[in-house]
């Protein structure tokens, strides 16, 4: 009998749902508004009704679902497949969403938080495939992370381990929003690159970003990007700053649980081969001299899609383990 | 039929071995001289004919023995069961010692990095007992790391994984001797706590360890405790230094792999609850803030013993997985 995935991403706005057969290939996804405020009963009664849309459109009935993966920001408890509190969607609390979800669809659910769950996706068929161990980093608002060391998912005692971006790589350093000092998301996420920028700006710093900064009130991680390659001082200090704090994370990586491949991910990723080069160049140049080390640094492959994918993909892992 | 494990702890000086049932109780063990310039075909063969020795003395015969354990410190192909050279046994090159004690025991053999193994100690019986996720510090003349995740050890894409030591807390700090700059091993090793308190001294720092550098020649981690219990200024200083260096780095840890239990070993926690209450305190102030953590930090139990008992452990468990 062949075998059927539905992949779920649920976000605070929209929730995507993506139907894959056995090898991860893509039969069919669609996107719906989230509609957090209706509450969990009836997001999750959508969430159902969508996939049983899906499955039909593929010409399958529900029978045919082999598993389905969810994936969500925490935090919760992944294992019990409960979503214990949410900022984007206030009314889920302690809202068992694979139970629920199993009732309506039949088939057994799997859930991991977010990141775990593109850090899976990009494991089994993107940028981290062929290999057992990787590293994975977003780099948007804030630094998400996971790992996956001989072939799993690691989740902790406390299924809060892969928390990357609250790694301290400057004790005593700027204040990140966790509470801690020094952490490399207060570095180097795509907000604190803007940050950082806009300080240096408003200490009177000159930068061709001057003028966006007055213009618009703000400026993005992108506009830096835009003016580095444009040439401008400022813009290479600063994202320098965020090479150098994402290098050293991987050096600390590779020292924690050596990584084959360290995949970036998130919206900063669109400044492309300039910021992957920074970050081997500093990596290169900051690593230990004991032994050559040969870990790939690359960016994520499967964009807008990593959730949906992944999700499936963790499902069909349970699957193929046993745990389902 | 009763199991019967043998654990054998490799060093340049000593061979420790040591016999140990089903529950990892131990039932006698030895020291050799390791003789390491005799080679090694002579130094394996002294270890199978003290193996023996020992089975004898405990009415057993080689037949008994269910699977042996060893460590070494590396490089090594630990998986392969090859040393492929060893600084304090320059004689020892591309040895595939696990297949040479197997030819001599008849029994099966497993084999890892020395770290590693007394990790494996301390989680099996000692100070991790009864977690599944723990991460282990060696404090001595450098810093050794082990991890256990989901209760398995992280040996890493090359089997280089946990050189804890390695990991850059101060970018641009200290210069480590593996060749990078800010490593916790150049602050918080014996070693270094030493160094950084001469370097002082040598500075013109008052204190009451200038006496002890004039009169030996040198200081070590230990005269700096002792001055520190006897209300040292400079002592506080320094040993702050170190427990805020390996503060930090537990705090790094436990938001990598999220271990239940920290657990140091090595000569330097001799210094008793003056360091682990520093540990424990600087964790305390520089932790985050979002989720209270309830992480153990506690020292290690095994002792000198550690090496033994986790080659056994490694051993049975190795055997319990259907790996051997």
């Amino acid at each position: 009998m062949s075998e059927t995935y539905v992949g779920i991403d649920v976000g605070g706005t929209n929730v995507k749902i993506g139907l894959f057969d056995s090898e991860l290939e893509q039969i069919c996804k669609t996107s719906i508004t989230t509609n957090a405020d209706m509450g969990p009963d009836i997001v999750i009664d959508n969430m159902a009704k969508t996939v049983e849309k899906l499955v039909a459109q593929a010409g399958l009935s529900l029978e045919n679902i082999t598993a389905v993966g969810i994936g969500t920001p925490g935090p919760a408890k992944y294992s019990e497949g409960i979503i214990i509190k949410s900022t984007n969607m206030p009314k889920f609390k302690n809202v068992p969403i694979c139970k629920m979800l199993n009732e309506k669809l039949g088939a057994p659910v799997v859930f991991d938080n977010d990141a775990n769950v593109a850090c899976w996706g990009e494991y089994a068929v993107g940028a981290g495939k062929g290999v057992k161990d990787i590293v994975f980093f977003t780099l948007g608002t804030g630094i998400g992370g996971g790992i996956v060391s001989n072939g799993e998912l690691v989740h902790g005692c406390d299924e809060n381990a892969a928390e990357l971006g609250h790694m301290i790589i400057y004790p005593d350093g700027r204040r990140c929003n966790c509470g801690q000092r020094g952490c490399v998301e207060a570095y180097a996420s795509a907000d604190s690159t803007a940050r950082r920028a806009t300080e240096a700006l408003e200490a009177g710093a000159e930068s061709s970003l001057k003028k966006v900064l007055d213009e618009k009130g703000r400026i993005t991680s992108k506009d830096i990007y835009k003016h580095l390659a444009a040439g401008d001082k400022l813009a290479k200090e600063i994202t320098d700053g965020t090479a150098k704090a994402l290098a050293i994370t991987c050096i600390n990586m590779l020292h924690t649980t050596e990584p084959e491949r360290i995949v970036f991910a998130g919206g900063m990723i669109a400044a492309g081969d300039i910021l992957l080069n920074a970050i081997r160049g500093f990596f290169d140049e900051q690593i230990w001299k004991m032994k050559k080390e040969s870990v790939e640094i690359c960016f994520a492959t499967l964009g807008e899609d990593a959730g949906i994918i992944g999700a499936a993909a963790l499902a069909r892992h349970a699957r193929q383990q046993g745990n389902l």
